[in-house]
């Protein structure tokens, strides 16, 4: 039997890609992964979900020495004493990554994901992208917010989460190569981006 | 009215880009360019064909003190003096494509097409991708070589061509942002993936 479709997907801040994630899972009837993975993680590893949620992206040289003090053993998650805290963060997404892809089918957002299941057949690795201007718009418009602060947040983020990237994987985010397709949502829309990968997944999955 | 649809493919060696482009060309019915850019250059800006076909990637420190000494003004096209060759080539190619698009739909394989028209409204600028195995064995396949053989040439045409790439544009070569769709052609192969990049060329059609 195969293997169970996962479809990993990273993405630009602003450029829609959590809710094309989100509306691709639907559209193939299978499970989504994003904060979810966050909760999932934080239970079996025993670390406050607040602490994760707030801190999982914002590695900063000075976070490096903040070693973890949690228990080395918790709810069945090894947590690993003197590694830095946002180290067993990562080592707990990483192995519920590791767990829904062993069970079912599903649509995984961000957690470099794709680096986790890296070698594993059918899985899609995917990035969506977008102009400035068009994540501006977009944030601007969720966020209700100034051009200013969308432009700080976004800048902001990207940055993080290139960095995040780049720290666990040793790539570079947004490479080409790194992924199976890359997408700049402006071009087509939403929902049409939406549909192109459910006709890719279903290409894939015959 | 609107533009005519151009389609630029930049692509690694061995990925099966210009398959792929030719392919989808034929399947919309529009034109395919790629050595005959080189061709309409040439004629128009009187360098000799096979000299631009020989050195046109051939990108190297020293070329840059390889001084044109062509007419200054040659079949309607302009050639610099005091430019480097090299320049003159990317000049008479640029403005090639250009024209191209200025009168028919096509497919533009390499030649930094997607760059040369940057900004150009009903422009899909794809690039075409596969890991170095499906790679190596493409060209075995193709010039009926041996692996290390195989290797060595991709490796030199992905190196020159990404210093080409950044060279005229100051870009870097395969960073998904400066693209509408990345495609792993490995992922579907060649047909699949042409079945595609058709499906989205008629969306954006409409």
């Amino acid at each position: 039997m195969k293997n169970p479709l996962i479809i990993t997907i990273g993405r630009e801040y602003g450029s829609g890609g959590r809710e094309i994630g989100k509306a691709l899972a639907e559209r193939l009837g299978i499970s989504f992964y994003d904060k979810e993975i966050i909760t999932l993680a934080a239970q079996k590893s025993g670390l406050a979900e607040e602490f994760i949620a707030g801190n999982e992206q914002r590695i900063r040289s000075g976070m490096m020495h903040n070693f973890s003090a949690t228990a080395s053993y918790h709810n069945g998650f090894f947590s690993h004493h003197y590694l830095p805290l946002s180290e067993n963060i990562f080592i707990a997404q990483a192995q519920v990554i590791r767990d829904i892809a062993a069970k079912e089918s599903a649509v995984i957002v961000g957690r470099c994901a794709d680096y986790i299941l890296e070698g594993r057949e059918n899985t899609i690795n995917v990035f969506i992208h977008a102009p400035m201007d068009a994540r501006v718009k977009r944030i601007m418009h969720l966020h209700n917010e100034d051009e200013a602060a969308a432009i700080k947040e976004i800048t902001r983020s990207d940055k993080e989460r290139g960095n995040h990237y780049f720290r666990y994987t040793d790539m570079k985010w947004g490479k080409a190569q790194n992924y199976h397709v890359c997408i700049n949502s402006a071009l087509m829309g939403i929902q049409k981006t939406v549909e192109m990968l459910a006709d890719l997944a279903q290409i894939e999955e015959r």
